[in-house]
């Protein structure tokens, strides 16, 4: 091996996520994470170790690079993998090509062109309707046959590291009469992981089950930050609004579907059965263990939950064919995201709206605190790694701070 | 003049709209609609008539053009009317700088990064809640207190003239218990107007009332296709989605701000009173009468909506203003439609929906013909303009013909 990478480390010679990166001498460019360290692509490509135009590895997207296709990127990850474990490969004392990780600058891997986020773990689903509607009827009689998504705002999602003022906006107070202007008093997030679009589609054009994964180049980790008090007063009857559109936070490194595959497992069984279109064959569900912390200003971290991305209940293959079976086209860097992802236990809820059971039933955090929603001055980190054996194959990380409201 | 301008036109030395055209043999670039032609921007570009980095008019979209700000585009504008009207000018004779609007074909005028849905009529809304909810109480209790809205999808925004395959989707019969896949057959139009941002923000800034309209470039009619049946059954709670997201056309001229100030009126009195980062001083409706026909395969149009703009409750200042009140930034060729333009007789009705009265009073077309909803075949064209004495300042239309399921 080129270069020393720790056992546990998320980013093993399995994984070779990509992303964008910058440092004081050198602009967004393409980059590779490996152990504790940056693989500068544009500079390898320097020395003609690739057979495509790589221009586009100078570019502060990875847009035109995912567009090259999978023929194209799939191979680039590979020949990666053989030339860190050959040491008399091209790369051996090029140390110019490798930057500490801690030391660059990360970015937005793409241009998101649109976002849609889905509502697709039944528990989730379950736990909000049983707050807020109906114990005995917790899942509203659309969600077993379709995934349900919406439309989000894609200039807001934001790379991890990025602080957030909490948002001000319009809520009901209970028992009013009129709406009041205030700071957010419900600061959530929401345990998310997305996908990003690896292929455009035409108007008009369906992606089916099976077809799915060709058009998806990989994933991220995705805190769908949620002011509460403002999305329970404008969501009806036309969705959440404001209340999203904040800030959606995203981890930097976009993991392949390709690093993905060996952790592929069977999802939940779907009853009732589902139209033909959005039934699938394989396993399109995987298990990739998650996890929350907060860390309160000048506090240490506590983990308040830990959950599992194979809990959804609806697969990205049948999100995808959803979203395009009436013609909506897709395109290179458009983000899906899960919706929040809780698992049976109490402490795999992914929101504090479910940990702390609308605010009834306040969590404690290790240093004595405790939460019912997100404080100013705490951080909010969510962590993602897949691991079978000694392979390991994780996601790094998504953190933000939240700021008082300007 | 230079050329000669019929008096009725929409594109009246007043107006000066700006579109992105291409010939068999020029590219995609940016133009201007005058009377029956398209004066080509770039190709006057090299007269040296312009003093800014001129390579934004090669362009495939307007957006960088718009980018340089009004203080750029809004001479472009009135150096273009000057020219236009000095028979001494450098344009005189320069045939080649004029195309005949019928031989050219339109583009998308922007890339169009988000875009957002506001449901502003308070005659929509109220018909809407009429006819699915209680007649007493048609508005929710949110509707007057601020600009409802949602996300819509940005990728399937095409411009007139792109034909449209009926969408197919999920829609749960009256009285089944399960749904049913098949063609939309609910299919409806919306009419609406939309505006451009002119001027990006950061995350975390907000747009107040009085700067709104700094940051709005002009607007486009917009045709918000919608699929009744799909949208019933999937909308709840998260809001509208593959009912929408099949496709949206637009008129292919943004007619500036500039162009549309003559028109300006009072909005409608708005009750309650609304909070104070909603409220507004000066004029921010508009006065532009909206029509919408109907034209058969192989029939004749016709006219089956006569509307206006400044029939709307929340007008432009207040949506940007609510939009971004929580932080959430806007780019350049961000597009925020109005929502329905319905006023308050029943020929003015913006939607199927609202003129069939749910498909219970079938509308009367001219060749005899009845509609309750759109047909395979049917093609529906809006057109909208501001007149006031004999200064005309129109968008053209937005046209598209409604293919068969595919």
């Amino acid at each position: 091996m080129i270069i020393d990478i720790a056992a546990d480390s998320d980013f093993s010679i399995h994984n070779i996520p990509f992303g964008i990166f910058s440092t004081a001498d050198r602009s967004a460019r393409a980059g590779v994470a490996i152990g504790d360290y940056v693989l500068d692509l544009l500079a390898l490509s320097e020395l003609g170790v690739f057979d495509f135009d790589t221009s586009v590895l100078g570019q502060s997207t990875l847009n035109d690079f995912i567009r090259l296709g999978k023929t194209v990127t799939s191979k680039v990850r590979t020949d990666i993998q053989s030339l860190l474990q050959d040491d008399s490969s091209p790369l051996a004392g090029k140390e110019n090509l490798f930057l500490p990780r801690a030391e660059v600058t990360m970015h937005m891997p793409v241009h998101v062109g649109d976002y849609t986020d889905f509502y697709s773990s039944i528990e989730h689903a379950t736990n909000v309707g049983t707050m807020f509607r109906d114990p005995d009827n917790a899942l509203l009689p659309n969600w077993r046959h379709l995934p349900v998504g919406y439309h989000g705002r894609a200039s807001s999602i934001i790379v991890s590291g990025t602080d957030i003022h909490r948002p001000k906006g319009q809520v009901m107070p209970k028992d009013a009469q009129v709406p009041i202007f205030r700071p957010s008093a419900r600061l959530d997030f929401e345990l998310e992981m997305a996908f990003v679009i690896g292929q455009d589609t035409s108007l008009g054009e369906s992606i089916s089950t099976d077809q799915a994964e060709d058009y998806i180049f990989g994933m991220v980790l995705f805190n769908d930050w949620s002011a509460r008090d403002i999305q329970k007063w404008e969501y009806v009857p036309l969705g959440p609004f404001l209340a999203k559109s904040f800030a959606s936070s995203i981890s930097p490194w976009i993991v392949t579907m390709d690093a993905l595959a060996p952790f592929k497992v069977d999802g939940p069984e779907q009853s009732p059965k589902v139209l033909p279109y959005l039934q699938y064959s394989g396993q399109h569900n995987y298990d990739i263990a998650l996890e929350v912390d907060i860390t309160p200003d000048g506090s240490s971290p506590s983990t308040i939950c830990r959950s599992n991305y194979k809990y959804m209940y609806w697969n990205m293959a049948q999100q995808l064919a959803h979203h395009t079976i009436g013609g909506c086209n897709v395109k290179v860097g458009d983000m899906m995201a899960s919706g929040t992802i809780s698992g049976q236990s109490k402490d795999s809820y992914g929101s504090m709206l479910e940990l702390s059971w609308a605010g009834s039933q306040p969590v404690p955090l290790a240093d004595g605190q405790i939460r019912v929603f997100i404080e100013d001055g705490d951080t909010v980190t969510m962590r993602g790694a897949a691991q079978r054996g000694d392979v390991r194959v994780g996601f790094g990380e998504v953190s933000a701070k939240i700021l008082p409201a300007k």
